[in-house]
């Protein structure tokens, strides 16, 4: 019998946390034991996996005892707080947070990309950002054949990136403006619905918003190059569930648009969509509840003769959050590499 | 007693055609006779005009007799029909159609940038693409100081771009979806509602659609530069009337975003909306309605040592469309151009 595992999730009640509980359950991850752990909010609820409910727990120290893998989705201070407590009681965790991503210790991992890396942990292993996994799958195949020296991306990031409310609100806002009433803005800044706005997060002294760090240093980091030079304008829009990318790829040398499309027409976790007389290309209602990136609209930058461009498309909540963390789960059962800093250092 | 004169919106009862009236209107134009034509299927629509009820009459040789000006926004086949008769008869046309635009005999006028091109016109005038206007006006001011040598434009453009049918398709659709039913298109290719797609104009041969050679070509022509080099990725997405415009621009030596942002503080139809404390920046809802194209977000690009981001908003049927035509014809009757190319020969 293979071996199995006893499993927590962390924020179970989220928009990713409930995605994790679908996929632990549809891909079949070897589970011995699965734990919900959430805020006192939504402790109690009740949450069904493999047709048994289970109930939501509190997270605390007891909680996280006696666990192989925690999938953690409950936002930065949560995961500062008590990912190296689960570490600490044997746990490795995969954090969906942002909170120990550019920590040089911690692998930064796309199992399309850089599987390697998760050799090297130390009990957390973080999953990057949703642009930044979408944007790595859709362009690694592409840098391995030939190095990308620059990238200038704007993306058109859906509500749930800023979690179940926001998707919430911009349907009730949507709601509200169709009734000739105003819309109301709690969970995001300003109203979404029918309109959008630069992403919301604190802008740094450069005037790049923290999103937009996160493309450019998350990729260095997964990519394992400093030398790639990134700009990237982040934008909300009033979409639900899947982000889309506006993608400009400099070379040193030309790269074949025929040569792209190729490659990317077999490359792990990207579907080609490009049917060029019917103008049909990546949309986010048809990346929505799929594992893959769509990428299209790939053609030569007519600005620049080492430039490509390129538009994609993913699910925000699977392959930019969940699926990504869990996908690294099964890299680290399949590499036998599921066991904590404390179980290498017992060895 | 100044000048007056005899007008004619074709195209009355369109999104733009509507917004002429109101600008024509409120701008207090000097008419003494205004027409409103339309096609056989708005013929008998009543309008108002400075509180008098204006019958949509149908376009014909006949109704174009007797006109110093045309406002024409019907779309592309009814100008090349039609503006040719009313030049003919002797009025100045000018052209919210695609029609004109490249024929080098056809000034292309943004107000704010090439005025002077309106000198050499011989008849029609064409009114640029709404987001090449948008752009246009927002970085002829930085062009004017150093040139601008290579532009990477990625698009949010609104449902009116459209048509007045599209705004209203993308309400029926978002009402559809909150109520759980399937979003139905029949004026756009897809549902836009909570969507997004590449814009639907035909794709050319090197992958780039109509929408976006717009935006190389005419922007290149209102310049008078062809030493632009531009690439640019235009999406649909579901706002209704304002677009808005992520920008790279690069230039040969490095412009500092404090001196960009100083030009543009005073530079006509442009108004700076940057708060990044507040993470306040253009936005489709705030550039509704409004008269200037919203810059906001600049900053220097830190991929590149003479680059420059910044983002854009401009009312799509305004700025982008009516406002700039009126525009064209205010300063027509300031410099005494409003008259025919037969008026001229008349001399």
């Amino acid at each position: 019998m293979s071996k199995t595992y006893r499993v927590a999730i962390l924020g179970a009640t989220g928009a990713v946390g409930t995605e994790l509980l679908e996929l632990l359950e549809s891909r079949n991850f070897p589970i011995s034991e699965l734990k919900l752990l959430a805020s006192e909010r939504s402790v109690g609820r009740a949450l069904k996996f493999k047709g048994e409910n289970l109930v939501v727990e509190p997270v605390s120290d007891r909680a996280l005892e006696n666990l192989d893998l925690v999938l953690a989705s409950a936002g930065g201070s949560t995961s500062k707080k008590w990912a190296p407590v689960a570490v600490e009681k044997g746990a490795v965790v995969i954090d969906n947070s942002s909170a120990f991503r550019m920590n040089p210790e911690v692998p930064l991992i796309v199992p399309e990309v850089n599987p390697q890396a998760a050799a090297s942990h130390q009990g957390i292993i973080a999953n990057p950002n949703c642009t930044t996994i979408l944007l790595a799958v859709a362009i690694w195949p592409l840098h391995q054949v030939k190095p990308i020296q620059r990238i200038i991306a704007a993306t058109y990031q859906s509500a749930s990136g800023a979690g179940a409310k926001a998707m919430a609100e911009v349907k009730t806002q949507a709601a509200a403006i169709l009734q000739g009433q105003e819309p109301v803005a709690e969970v995001l800044p300003y109203p979404l619905a029918f309109n959008l706005f630069p992403h919301n997060t604190p802008m740094n002294n450069f005037g790049y918003c923290e999103e937009e760090m996160k493309m450019v240093n998350e990729t260095r980091k997964i990519f394992g190059t400093q030398e790639i030079r990134i700009s990237a304008t982040c934008v909300r829009v009033p979409v639900l569930r899947a982000h889309s990318e506006a993608i400009n790829l400099e070379f040193a040398t030309p790269f074949s648009p025929d040569t792209a499309r190729e490659i990317l027409s077999h490359s792990p976790g990207v579907k080609l969509v490009e049917d060029w007389r019917a103008n049909h290309f990546p949309m986010p209602i048809e990346a929505t509840g799929r594992d893959e990136v769509l990428v299209g609209r790939i053609r030569q930058d007519i600005s620049h003769p080492c430039g490509l461009e390129l538009w994609l498309c993913g699910d925000q909540i699977r392959k930019g959050a969940a699926l990504n963390a869990v996908q690294i789960a099964e890299l680290l059962v399949e590499k036998n590499l599921l066991k904590s800093a404390q179980a290498y250092i017992s060895q």
